[in-house]
């Protein structure tokens, strides 16, 4: 159960209702997910998130659906339930297909394994990789 | 300081030495990274890792780029120093570019936010996204 | 569900008693939560917990209010549902209000971004940041 | 060492200039630390992430100091060794006393035990719990 | 609810039922649980991560029930609660007492608390444990 | 470095001393490591601390050598460098051996890699593992 009540949009505040607008119209949706509901309990959080949320997503370099499943990556390694299942959701309707998401997950894994396995051993970074890192 | 001794090729037994050909040959070039020179250590784990990774991480339904800029995300969320400099040089190699590393790195910070701010609030999952999760 | 049966105040022996009554007396509460009841499975950590938990959020340099925000804060990163539950109650006890809640939530998101892009982009500690850190 | 090259105000780009100079404007002081200096290769979320850390971080409900230890609080849960520097630093600024520091940490580390006792047990939320939490 | 639906025996395609047939045949036992299940979303994952279980977890240099008290440690750590009861449950078919189980949780909760300390004060490593780190 | 100073003995209060000559004739060594130098900053840590762990690691129903094991465990997840290499000392000093390390750590790196993998699909728990994990 979540600690705060949910503000719905009939309740909210001018400031609540613009930003709900805004993710609307943005995402072409009628409705608005409990994060922002949430969030809206405290508005200066909403509206930066949202923001910085609807900057960060935008199509650019990487496009939306790679950010999206990196947005996945990161929250199955943070076990955050509501973040796995709105961004698998969001992964889903920018096209990811069962096969994309089979290896997404295994990626995951394996990299959380091999984490694990270069802090154990403690391994100190090579030279040449350090190097390869900067693009040279 | 690693706390095993890396294993070199000229030192390494039979079966160890067969894996460091198949990383030699698999990516085209001349040297091991110490991550493997560590796990040699124990050797079913360098050849059931290297394995097990060389089948991850194989183009498929998702391309190597993105592939390893997923590994790069969980890596940094991880704060595991091998993994992110290695893989950042991975994916360099595979034709990240500067304004993708930019945005990668922007996507995971913003995850990890809004991560905390959903499990902060306790929020809980709506109905409608548990669907979409599914691809419904 | 948990994985050991809860232990009943009817049902403890008597070192388990010892340390409800005490947990009740300090707090002046008529009744134990199940995070106690749980450590009771096992005497000597319930009795090393409590007493460690009293000495640590006992008033002392820093209030307690600020303490059971800090242990929200490290809650909410480790997404253990039962602590930030608990603890959030606790600082509410103590006097947090609805904006005080909202800011701390909105400086551990950011905290976590931060941190990932600290350790994404590898950064490098300022000389003078280690010499401000050690107070000089 | 950072993956990227830190850049500096000389070769900044004007749009960097202007949050550099905002930073040492806002934090009266006359240079800019690393972080910043490593999230200018990607402007954009130089811009974003000072302009929410500024917001964030500024006196509200919680006063600076408060905010410093939240901050610090997080990052040591992370193991962000920037973090845990720069925001230490930070504390001490805002006036953190040693017996500060040292209550600080102690609240860290417990919270970290207890989060996983609670983990561990798979302990279950109490209905007054709850209610508590929701400031009832 | 899980992300995707259960393959279960009857609905599988031959490679999935080869690799639920090893899991009941090694494990002597009527049933597969639903973590296969999952995985059988993407048959080369399922194989790949059943082959390494049941290598990593056979008897060896430890024995079977040191490796599931391994096992629940990260999995409380990490806080992944089905990974947590099923490896509890793995342990206890292993043999753990009740008093193993006790003891256990008290040494990841304090592991737990003493990481979080050393990393807040930032102490470096004695060149003493370096050495006895490698065994010498 | 350290953001704090370490208390050498000669330096060192009345009741630090008491901690360290405990430390000392507890692990029968003439020397104290840096983890409690940096306690010492403040003292009731230092002594709360000490005293858990004394109790904690002693033998039980659980040898010393499982629990070092354990403390590796969870050091290496949470990525903490002093304490992988300060208890894979504390282990080896217990006897293990190079092939319990190998297996240690690749137990460790696979439970990493399932927890991922049960978050991520949302894996539900089954109701005869949830049994088996209470013992029946």
């Amino acid at each position: 159960m979540a600690i705060v009540k949910m503000v719905e949009y009939d309740d909210a505040p001018p400031e609540v209702r613009a930003v709900y607008d805004d993710i609307m119209a943005t995402r072409r949706v009628d409705w608005v997910n409990n994060f922002w509901k949430a969030l809206a309990h405290h508005p200066p959080t909403l509206k930066r998130t949202w923001e910085s949320v609807k900057q960060v997503m935008a199509p650019g370099a990487l496009d939306p659906l790679v950010k999206e499943m990196i947005y996945v990556a990161v929250s199955v390694t943070n076990n955050c339930e509501y973040c796995i299942v709105s961004h698998t959701a969001g992964a889903r309707k920018a096209g990811m297909t069962d096969a994309q998401l089979g290896e997404l997950l295994a990626v995951v894994g394996m990299a959380n394994e091999t984490n694990r396995l270069a802090n154990g051993y403690q391994v100190e970074i090579d030279a040449r990789l350090a190097r390869a890192a900067w693009g040279k």
